[in-house]
């Protein structure tokens, strides 16, 4: 199983995605996007991408840092902006997310990392109104599908160009875009608490976990077929179990048939 | 068209709506709900069917007033809760919300209806994070297919129990279930702002726009035929437009295939 099956054509990728942006935005009867950037590898790809698919003046890039968020990320995010072209504004979530927790002292990391990714997908969607622009996420396929991410908080937007690509494919495509070396080069963060990594936090490599999630989820594969294959077995059970135990995050609400009309989709 | 072609069987409805809640929390390995409490008829209703499903003790309602919150609503609040015997919470949103507006302090009614709306969707997973509880909401048919909420604000939950039936199909539970007399009888509002009131704000009254949806939306009855058995061609030439303009509400993030996979659904 060789890591070039996740190679992408990042030339074609990248025209695919900005037409897909560029035609979303005006199905949607908007001339401007909005999205949040965290000087994170992510949010500077969307942002170049959406730079490209309509003019770097049309986009509003919201950079909202929380008083823990470290200097470095909130450079990285002027510096991603800076390059795209975009408009950057700065929002402190601090004075409403401490007027919360004021109530709650004994809140712990991952209650106030999650409330922090709420009210940014809140402020976001404000500005958006307030500026009639369409909201754009940056979730990748990778945190997709390992329910790693805040349910309504950060993959709460209007399209989400990145959806389709594993994290180590996005990096291919922001390489291919010229994505700042300082953002490209550091490890990924969610930023829920300070010092905090994803690849520690959910204790799997990047490169390991997306060819894993390539072969379970893309390909169909066997759990065991896997473990033939070369993929740890330890391994391969918690990344299928995390699948399977975070799909409630990837539906809407459940609900149910009580008036005797066929099932039916929402429309 | 009779009035009767909405009417349900209240106690089969109950019935089947409090099996889904308990074997929804069943299966999210949840003891207890949890359930944002208005004072209105839905979140009244909610909570009802809640205590019957489960205990009433497992039953965790959160009222959450602004400062311009009327004092009845939360006598409602408090009302439906002690009939229902939840437990009840009050978390005033005012710090959080005012602390944000402060730095927009132009941001007119709908803003701020909205913000408070995704508030309160943040304080109530914050809590249901806290207490180990599921989140139930209140959303109804009706205002799904009229797109009548704030997108990942009130729709936000893990199970509806309400979502098949019609805002007039919940006054017939509510009443069957005796739910008090003062939040059945008063109008319905969203409350974004003072003195709103859903029908007002929509310019239709309930009673017409749910059997104008029942016909167009699970009959699939044409816009002529519709005119030709009565309903007015201005009401429903703007209620099919309201029900198409707003179907980026009910739904996830819109992405898109780059890498030469089949299409699929997220799993």
């Amino acid at each position: 199983m060789a890591q070039s099956e996740l190679a992408i054509d990042a030339t074609a990728a990248a025209g695919d995605i900005e037409a897909f942006i560029a035609d979303a935005a005006c199905k949607a009867g908007f001339e401007r996007v909005i999205l949040g950037l965290s000087g994170g590898l992510d949010s500077a790809t969307v942002c170049g991408l959406c730079a490209r698919a309509l003019k770097p003046e049309r986009v509003i890039a919201v950079n909202m840092p929380y008083r823990a968020t470290s200097p470095e990320s909130v450079a990285d995010a002027q510096r991603a902006a800076a390059w795209a072209g975009a408009e950057m504004l700065t929002v402190e979530i601090t004075p409403q997310v401490d007027a919360y927790f004021a109530r709650f002292p004994d809140a712990d990391a991952r209650r106030r990392g999650n409330k922090m990714a709420r009210e940014r997908m809140a402020v976001l969607y404000d500005l958006s109104a307030a500026r009639e622009a369409l909201v754009v996420g940056a979730s990748n396929k990778t945190e997709w599908l390992l329910g790693y991410f805040t349910l309504w908080g950060d993959m709460a937007a209007g399209i989400w160009p990145l959806a389709t690509l594993y994290k180590t494919q996005v990096r291919q495509l922001a390489a291919h875009l010229g994505v700042p070396e300082a953002i490209r080069g550091k490890p990924p963060s969610a930023e829920l608490w300070e010092g905090q990594t994803d690849e520690e936090e959910l204790g799997i490599r990047y490169e390991e976990v997306d060819r894993l999630l390539y072969h379970l989820v893309d390909r169909g594969e066997s759990r065991a077929h896997l473990v033939r294959h070369g993929f740890a077995g330890d391994l391969v059970e918690r990344v299928a179990a995390l699948v399977e135990r975070t799909g409630f995050k990837r539906r809407l609400p459940l609900t149910i048939d009580v008036v005797g009309e066929e099932e039916e989709d929402f429309i």
